[in-house]
């Protein structure tokens, strides 16, 4: 009765991934590709000239990448095979992604990206949005940006509330994220070990913090149809009530451990958006919450909630045959089927 | 520079949409659709010949709808105004809803169903899913079947979660209603006032009972391609310990107020997929929550759960825009851009 629900892509042909960016987040998701039974990755691409030229398999000491190279650019990756899908993991601004972004597209290769900010590009980048759109129309390609925090948790999940409910009136999202099991420079981008006059400078800078909190805002306004104003973004640092030492940081009482960002939105003069992060070391009761004013109400909690670095990478290999699926042009997340393991 | 996130359907011609099936649930439905600035509704069809030729705004007090008429039939209707999609709440089982599909499908409107087994209809009726797709490919209709649970609780909400896992072992998912703030016909479904002997025959019989619980597993199993087996389910009643009245039905200690319904499926020997579900009168911590035992493990709770009926007529009205944006076929809540208000 149930023998039709065999494996999705058994009968597929293998999907050709490529990795673009190989820091730890690129090399995780790579790994993780490399272990799908349909994927089969055909290279990598970094910019480090320590990297160029060498073997996927020894960098990431993964058996299944043996005798898959590193190249310097897509250009050259292209001329000794053509993925389908290139994961991309290297920036946070679209203006920094777009160049690197451009060729691939003109090869018509699809792009799933960790680029906070495409998750809503036309907050920030409307023209290059839809330069990219255009393109992406012209070549047979699809962009989507996507992880877990800009991506899921904060606008696709309570997004996806609202699919039940007859009226919205406002989201809250919260997210506490105990910062001491990720990665280390993700404990350093959160300015541990700063002075909390020093985080925030930088905050303001914008060369410390959270990156893609207002593009989370926008999606969620976007798919709702709100048409939102004051926007706003603060962001605070945590400060640290005791000693605390990690692997990759020192904190001393009083130093920053963290950080807390708030933005929230309006409609017809009331807040109906609020999204409140904090990730620092230490952090008690990390959890992702949503609160949906609405009919009927949503009261959602991820209890210690999504680990973030396991989270992101697999977000990103798992839109992959999702965004297939979806028509040529800069896709948002929301626009791809439910979010599905793949 | 967030002008361009205005209400998106305000550039969209209206939705034609029309309405089959007139009893409590249909008539909800009819009165938020009539409510969204982007939907115009064109008619009614019932088979109850005391409806047939009626005001829409006469039944329903709804002023929006005074002048759409109630049809005998689907051909009738596209004889007067031809709707782009129709809101089938009418049956649970798929062969009851085929020949009622089948005029709608052939004329190449779209359909949105409340009809359970329409979820997955792979699972009981698949040589009549294959028709279906079959004949909406051909005419370039769409059907999907949503509404809370199933559509959404039990199955789309679990898989949405594992788009951020590397890997899934099991999935998990309670839920708990009560069902005293329930419409009456729901109040009789699950057995209030029989004895528990009476309510498990009749649950064996297939005429009792939550019906859709084995395709809310079976699509979750076939998003993340499964090949699950024995997949079996159980009912019993819930026996009230205290006598019950509710506008609907009167319950004394001692009979049935409820049901508890319990699916579960394996995979590779070991049980991988559970699915408990517990409706009836004073349920104590109605809730929804889903265990996803993965990399990383998720652990979601919908404090209060979500409201059964509401839900589902947004759940119905809401999937309408999602599903003209897929392609013609039977199509799976899962294959649709992520739920959202609408």
């Amino acid at each position: 009765m149930v023998g039709h629900m065999a494996f999705r892509y058994k009968s597929m042909k293998k999907l050709k991934i490529a990795q673009f960016g190989l820091g730890p987040i690129g090399i995780e998701t790579l790994k993780l590709a490399s272990r799908k039974p349909w994927v089969e990755v055909v290279g990598g691409i970094d910019i480090d000239p320590d990297k160029i030229g060498r073997d996927l398999g020894e960098l990431t000491q993964e058996p299944d990448l043996r005798g898959v190279r590193i190249f310097r650019s897509v250009e050259e990756l292209v001329d000794h095979a053509r993925p389908e899908v290139i994961l991309h993991t290297a920036v946070s601004k679209v203006k920094d992604a777009f160049p690197q972004l451009l060729p691939m597209v003109r090869e018509g290769i699809n792009v799933v990206s960790s680029c906070e900010e495409l998750l809503f590009p036309q907050l920030r980048e409307p023209e290059l949005a839809m330069e990219l759109d255009a393109l992406c129309k012209k070549h047979g390609a699809r962009i989507v940006g996507t992880g877990v925090n800009p991506g899921f948790v904060m606008d696709v999940v309570p997004v996806c509330m609202t699919g039940v409910c007859r009226d919205v009136r406002a989201i809250h999202v919260t997210r506490v994220v105990d910062a001491t099991s990720r990665r280390g420079p993700l404990q350093k981008k959160i300015g541990s070990g700063w002075t909390p006059e020093e985080f925030e400078r930088r905050f303001i800078a914008g060369t410390a913090g959270h990156a893609g909190l207002k593009e989370s805002l926008a999606l969620i306004a976007h798919c709702l149809g709100w048409n939102i104003t004051d926007l706003i973004e603060t962001g605070r640092a945590m400060v640290a009530d005791h000693d605390i030492i990690t692997p990759h940081v020192s904190v001393k009482t009083g130093q920053c451990c963290g950080i807390h960002q708030y933005a929230e939105a309006s409609r017809d003069g009331t807040v109906c958006l609020t999204l409140d992060i904090k990730m620092y070391l230490n952090a008690a009761n990390p959890h992702d919450a949503c609160l949906v004013e609405a009919d009927p109400p949503l009261n959602v909690l991820i209890k210690g909630g999504v680990a973030g670095d396991a989270a992101t990478v697999a977000s990103l290999v798992n839109a992959a045959p999702r965004l297939l699926k979806s028509e040529p042009g800069l896709r948002l997340m929301t626009d791809l089927p439910v979010p599905c393991w793949a």
